[in-house]
């Protein structure tokens, strides 16, 4: 487990040292390259050069980046990578993983000689299907699709300051981001405790953190590992390129209607 | 690895010795239910009284027979049922297990609190939902599917009797059988040798094996268990409540073509 900061990033040079620790030894390095939470991209270049010159693996996860960000497998040296179809309008229930050529991997779920020994089990043909065609479509329309969204996030930033009280960001939101999410955090008030339900009573599907555990009421790990005030409380909203302004004016409007606005405006 | 007849049922004294020599010891007995390859089918009844009396967990592996058998988990006591969506002509890549209240599980993929924490991911939403309706199309429909079945097995088999030399039929395929396979043994010659591949040819599906060894050129272990002789040639042939009589004539009239037939109709 490594130190992050308090935007998210690991901290490399622990990194570094752990991997000199552990010189000689067998060492696997698995890092997510966005944080599924707030946002946060890892830096996966430097991560596969300090593998590289430790002789460690690396597996990234990039189930939140994949479809979205360009990789080059043949320019970064990682060993596996992992993705998911529904991250890119692929169909839930189909995943992947990349495996290097050098790198040697035992199946985790034996049995049948399905996937090249890799996975037993009858396959799952059109989830398969339909994550590549999905994979195809994002990397075909990725800059088209990236600006989009971009302008869509950007101006669900600029409203929600403007409208509201105290909001801020988690993460790296504005420096090595990932731009399809997007954690804010408010301040606490009886009001924003329910932010969430409202939402959701109002049709807008956002989320109180990951939903691997959804229905669980622990804080998020993510948030107490940046050291943020477990007393704030953060959404996650995602974009696509299917949303629009006209969508985040909606969602801006149902919110005013929750939250205590800034002042000036309330006033007005 | 409990012994089985020359039928492919499993040694049921051996079972319950093996029992009593691991009593007081937390023992779990997996079996499947109907061999895949042979179709020959368990005693469920039998083998869940021996694990009541001696303190067992029973896994019946419910592949082949789900949707096409009935189960009763409140008169026969099983602690866990597995079964796949593909085999009642539900979607592939979609599976399921029963587990019995009293038994307690370890999840085998963790992480996310996902289906009550016993299995991490993304679900496959629209594969669990195929599944389920399918699982109550097959139970609705059994008895008429079955019928159909076992009337169209029946005159397959006939037909393969009256027309090829030699044949012989594997597992206990008029005892207690699985009634959507049966697995056919051909005498050993060069034709018979590509038979599965002229059948492939011909537009009719049928099997070597099983599709968890699909490819690999080695002999069934299944077939090994039972002490076949290895020289013969054997095809699993599958039915379903799809198919007819009519074409069960297609199948035979282009085996005809291939292997050597009764002598009395050759000659005819």
């Amino acid at each position: 487990m490594l130190r992050v900061d308090e935007r998210g990033h690991v901290d490399y040079d622990q990194l570094e040292e752990l991997l000199q620790n552990d010189l000689g030894t067998k060492t696997l390095v698995s890092l997510m390259h966005a944080n599924n939470e707030i946002g946060t991209v890892s830096d996966m270049e430097r991560i596969s050069r300090l593998c590289e010159n430790y002789g460690a693996l690396y597996h990234s996860d990039t189930v939140q980046t994949m479809g979205h960000f360009p990789f080059n497998v043949s320019k970064t040296k990682i060993h596996f990578l992992s993705g998911g179809g529904h991250k890119f309008h692929g169909p839930k229930g189909a995943g992947f993983i990349y495996i290097n050529s050098e790198a040697q991997l035992k199946p985790f779920i034996d049995g049948g000689g399905q996937e090249r020994n890799m996975r037993g089990g009858t396959e799952n043909v059109y989830g398969i299907a339909g994550l590549a065609k999905a994979l195809e479509l994002a990397c075909e329309n990725m800059a088209e699709y990236r600006q989009q969204i971009e302008e869509v996030r950007s101006y669900f930033k600029e409203k929600l300051a403007e409208n509201f009280e105290d909001i801020q960001f988690n993460g790296d939101y504005d420096g090595d981001y990932l731009y399809t999410v997007l954690s804010v955090s408010f301040p606490y008030s009886p009001k924003s405790e329910l932010l969430l339900l409202h939402l959701d009573i109002a049709g807008i599907s956002a989320s109180g953190g990951s939903a691997c555990s959804s229905g669980a009421e622990a804080g998020s790990h993510v948030l107490a590992a940046l050291g943020a005030d477990s007393k704030r409380k953060t959404i996650r909203f995602s974009f696509s390129h299917f949303n629009t302004k006209e969508e985040i004016d909606v969602v801006v409007q149902k919110m005013q209607g929750i939250l205590p606005q800034v002042k000036s405006m309330a006033e007005a």
